[in-house]
């Protein structure tokens, strides 16, 4: 009966999110949510949002939220966009700025919901492969003038570009959209926003998902020039007029606020990731140097598929790619100390084994 | 500097939603939401719902409110999807269902965003004119053997179709989908969702936003045979994982719950909407039959944008269209009581004077 489905709808190979268990209860460090909560002030913001003004449609320009933005990122708000997710602003951006006559460019290892953008709007591609060491090569992006989507930190590496490797990305590319992915960045790398108004072909996307502890409430952004940002508001007010509900804007707003508690909260990811990290290199695993929230570890000894399930059923779910040149990796999102005292605990038994 | 834009943000012409002012005390009949608040229940699980958990992602799959709407409305959880409001759910099925060799056909006095979707994906389409009454000749329909979007009861006029009409439209269109927006289905018309397990091409979709008050929330579904649902399924995991955060999902399982209260609200509106037409009526207007929560009205004497104008400078706030065959109409979403009793006197010293 795919007779009623459309061309575009047969080529589709969707993306997979990570195991989302809705009861069992798991260490989970497989999706790379914050372990610590909202900010309270948050949570008090929102529960104040519960409320008669519910039946009101939410403000479509979402007027407040990019204020805050802006006033916290120091750009104007006309460079702000807002989306119910990054996924949801990349998807935007894919439409907006990506055509069928230029291949897009990004790593061959890297967001795997890349592709999947460029199959909904069909897009052509060039997966740029990463050296042997998994990082980006910024000269391999030099080579022809053209779209480009990196994240940065890249994902599941969690290696990231410096500030000057990005500008010259920007300037070897002029003439066309090239956007930063920064989901990770606040755990330890440099942000392009400072560059959005030299650069007019820079889009930057960040969320609320990761750093601020707000997987579910789907907020992201973008911020670029003017010009750009009015193309992402011409596709949005296209699709729906409304992506972001009254929680979702409140919630976001009340987290650019409290900057103390977001400081605190992104200082103890960082701190407990690198502590992990050398407790992971200890036991003999090869960990890559992570600016995120997770990090990428293999095991010379101990295939790392065998690792992901039998973590798995020890109650400890962290993320496997069956896919070429990471295969033997596992990505492990951080959590908290205590749950990371875990993590090193059985797998400790399982490589002394 | 539109050389960074795609053709397709080129050729987009958005669709503008009614005025959502944020501070003004206006009485607001201009965007069909529900004068009364979501249940108490529903508040109370949102509640809930503002705390540490919002650090995780929702689930992508929100089996939960699926099940839910399947056990409402009596069909498998398989028939059921989810979006961010109809209006994300229309956009996955105007991409997931139509294409570049069909014309899509809709009334020519119609939601006016069906069009701008036809805008974003490349979809021909016509629009087959209502008759001198505006209402929906379903024979017009039965010409060619090709895909339909038919609001039912239509928007901005409010006439409803009966269930033999729309199964004449089903019946002569069986080679492509056949889309029922029923957004105010529950203000006085038959709903289709009783047709879904004979007709492979029939998709109803519905919101949570007009008669359940939750237009802050955004949640809207589509029902269909399971082969049309999991195409948008595939359309909406190839663009973002999780477009309903864990209010939306809470928050509608809960109105579901709450059968009495929507019972109530909804005759509460049928009731003020059939009052409220009979005293305009008496006021010398010609009003439609609405089986919705508003009402298309005109005056012989005195022309629609004047008293659009009019009544916001008194502070009420009606939808005024300056498009052909309805320039002289106002669509007045049903408030309480109270508002309507304001408006029939504002009104009607305006058409007194």
């Amino acid at each position: 009966m795919t007779k009623y489905w459309s061309s575009t709808v047969h080529r589709l190979d969707p993306y997979v999110p990570g195991e989302q268990p809705q009861d069992q209860p798991y260490i989970k460090l497989n999706t790379n949510e914050n372990p610590y909560p909202p900010s309270p002030s948050v949570i008090a913001r929102l529960k104040d949002t519960a409320g008669e003004k519910l039946r009101l449609y939410p403000d479509p320009e979402c007027a407040q939220l990019k204020q805050a933005i802006a006033h916290y990122y120091k750009v104007s708000s006309k460079s702000v966009f807002v989306g119910n997710g990054s996924d949801e602003v990349l998807a935007f951006a894919f439409l907006a700025f990506f055509e069928s006559d230029k291949k897009l460019r990004f790593p061959d290892i890297s967001y795997s919901f890349y592709p999947v953008y460029c199959s909904l709007y069909d897009i052509p591609f060039e997966k740029i492969p990463l050296n042997a060491a998994l990082e980006i090569n910024v000269e391999d992006y030099q080579l022809s003038n053209g779209p480009i989507i990196i994240p940065n930190p890249n994902a599941p590496t969690g290696i990231a570009l410096n500030l000057a490797e990005i500008e010259s990305l920007l300037e070897a590319n002029p003439d066309a959209v090239v956007i930063i992915d920064e989901a990770y960045v606040d755990f330890g790398a440099q942000s392009a926003i400072s560059l959005i108004g030299k650069y007019p072909n820079l889009v930057v996307t960040q969320t609320f998902s990761k750093s601020r502890s707000l997987a579910g409430l789907r907020c992201g952004f973008a911020m670029g020039n003017e010009n750009l940002i009015e193309a992402l508001e011409r596709v949005k007010n296209s699709f729906n007029s409304y992506p972001l509900d009254q929680f979702a804007i409140k919630g976001a707003v009340a987290a650019l606020e409290d900057e103390d508690y977001f400081q605190e909260m992104r200082l103890k990811v960082i701190t407990t990731r690198n502590r992990t990290r050398a407790a992971l290199n200890k036991l003999g695993f090869k960990t890559l140097e992570s600016s995120s929230n997770f990090l990428f570890i293999s095991h010379p000894k101990f295939p790392a598929k065998n690792l992901y399930e039998q973590l798995k059923s020890q109650g400890i779910l962290v993320r496997y790619f069956a896919k070429p040149r990471i295969d033997n990796y596992l990505r492990v999102s951080i959590g908290t100390d205590e749950e990371m005292d875990r993590l090193l605990s059985v797998i400790s038994g399982l490589v002394s084994a």
